[in-house]
């Protein structure tokens, strides 16, 4: 039985379904995906966002892209090169597509790739619901949360990650106020999150990124909650830009700081978060909220979607497989080999 | 000669016209104000904000309602006292009606009120002016800067009070990046401060709030200069909402952090932030945005639009009076008694 109302992602063994996130909450529309150009269209113009997603449907993709190529692996394995180009911060996408390569070996078997897309999809819905107890799990009754961005079954392929916790922890009377920040440029919280959190019956206030400090200073959270995009072997989490300033103001207003993410999120390659690669957008993200077409000569935006929060401002790690707490090198290490 | 370009409020003995700040940078629009009732829409629906901008607003006001009320001095008192209900945070609104309030004494003269609410418009530029050069003396040349809201020729007489302190600091190769947060909800940031810069020649970058953090610890800026709607007597600041935040993290990354108001601003009856009234608007300000009329059952927003930065954040602020520094408990006595 489904722990959630939301699923973005339907695959019907032919076809890929997505839930048009750049459309909503206005409007509920799907978008039928056939071959792998759709797909990296897809992951590419925002249709679908959030690292767990984006490693399901990189997995779907890739079995769409093996039907297309027929026998031919080299073609596959440029279609999964161009499919991994997409979206540089998060690591699931790399990480599916490396599961992908590894199930189809030296062949090309459609069904063999679709059993694997459906596994890593199955494999996250169980890890959602994981976490989602684990992570709740923390908290005392009657905690107050402020989260980021949008992490619930839209970003992912069941009830979340940091909002999993959130939806299980107010189920369980241990989480009693929600609040989201809106999440510019691109509006996850107030759009996606706020939407989500409604369809599950669940209250919550939207605040501007500029009223969290006031917000913390209020008394009115005890703890942060967020995903994660990529964590470093030393525990250092590249996440939506703006995560960093939470850590920081959680830190200083005495708040807990969790990070909910799957372990296929962990990248033990990047030794710190200065390895982890920041996604940089079009400024137009920036000026069209500002009624701005073409911004005034001498006048510029910077638009990074990603930023880095360091090891030492994060409170506890949620995965699937368990808890951890500093000190994360060792942890995160204990983690992996478990 | 005037040192800046833009130019906002207009007073021609008959009339106000205000250049109209929620169509901008869309739209420059001017709209004609001829009497009190025209000055207090205009001020409580943002056609004119800024806390110096708002105090010479209030003082023609004054001068339309003395006009308005004939003699009738319990009239014209009560009309004052219904502007001043507009907006509760800034303290030079009440402070300029003060000033009109003494200069009638117990006559209602239209035109020595004309003359006061000239002195006050007068005093601002020149205070302008002052803390521009004032404050731009403590920068090294090849500053890095950021700065929130709007705070320039827009939001008062001049050329401004933090953004006055960045044009001219520019000009004199103090200042050599400007940076400015878009400053949700109103986007005063990317609307009206990147229009300013580009009117003023000065290259500017906008970001959103959440990529604040980042740009800090990417080491391109070095101090974060703010205006200020309240002082308390012990240097907490009221200010735009998102001020504390930036205060924090510039604490966090080592930066500087300077506050830039009129000492018109100072308030010695607030003795902490704690004694200054917090205005919350609408908070359709932030479903729009999204996309959203009507929120889904069960999710609201909280739209608070100052908050409180506590004194122990700020390095220096700078009146027009000079330039103090902690403790400001009693350097800001000192300066009242200068």
């Amino acid at each position: 039985m489904s722990d959630h109302n939301v699923q973005a992602i339907k695959w019907d063994g032919e076809k890929l379904s997505l839930l048009d996130q750049r459309l909503l909450p206005a409007q509920e529309s799907w978008i039928e995906i056939a071959d792998l150009d759709g797909a990296v269209a897809a992951i590419r113009d925002l249709v679908v966002r959030g690292a767990p997603a984006i490693g399901i449907v990189a997995a779907y993709a890739a079995v769409l892209g093996a039907r297309g190529a027929g026998s031919d692996t080299r073609v596959w394995h440029a279609q999964l090169e161009r499919l991994a180009q997409t979206r540089p911060t998060a690591v699931n996408l790399g990480w599916a597509l490396a599961r992908m390569r590894s199930a189809a070996g030296d062949s090309l078997d459609p069904d063999r790739l679709e059993a694997e897309a459906r596994t890593i999809h199955d494999e996250d819905v169980a890890a959602n619901r994981a976490m989602a107890e684990l992570g709740s799990a923390v908290f005392e009754s009657g905690t107050g949360v402020l989260t980021h961005c949008n992490t619930g079954s839209l970003a992912t392929g069941g009830i979340g990650t940091a909002l999993g916790v959130i939806v299980h922890g107010y189920r369980k009377g241990r989480i009693t106020a929600v609040f989201a920040d809106e999440t510019r440029p691109w509006l996850q919280g107030s759009r996606l999150t706020a939407w989500e959190c409604a369809r599950e019956g669940i209250p919550c206030r939207v605040v501007v990124e500029a009223a969290v400090a006031g917000l913390m200073q209020s008394g009115q959270v005890d703890w942060v909650i967020t995903g994660a995009d990529r964590i470093a072997a030393n525990g250092d989490v590249a996440n939506k830009v703006g995560t960093r300033m939470l850590a920081i103001l959680a830190r200083h207003h005495g708040l807990g700081f969790m990070v909910v993410a799957p372990s296929s999120t962990l990248d033990p390659d990047c030794v710190t978060g200065a390895d982890i690669p920041i996604e940089e957008r079009d400024a137009g993200e920036i000026w069209r909220a500002a009624g701005v077409d073409t911004p005034p000569a001498g006048v510029d935006a910077w638009n990074p979607v990603f930023d880095i929060t360091p090891a030492e401002l994060v409170s506890v790690i949620v995965t699937e497989k368990g808890v951890i707490r500093p000190p994360f090198h060792d942890s995160l290490a204990a983690l992996r080999a478990a």
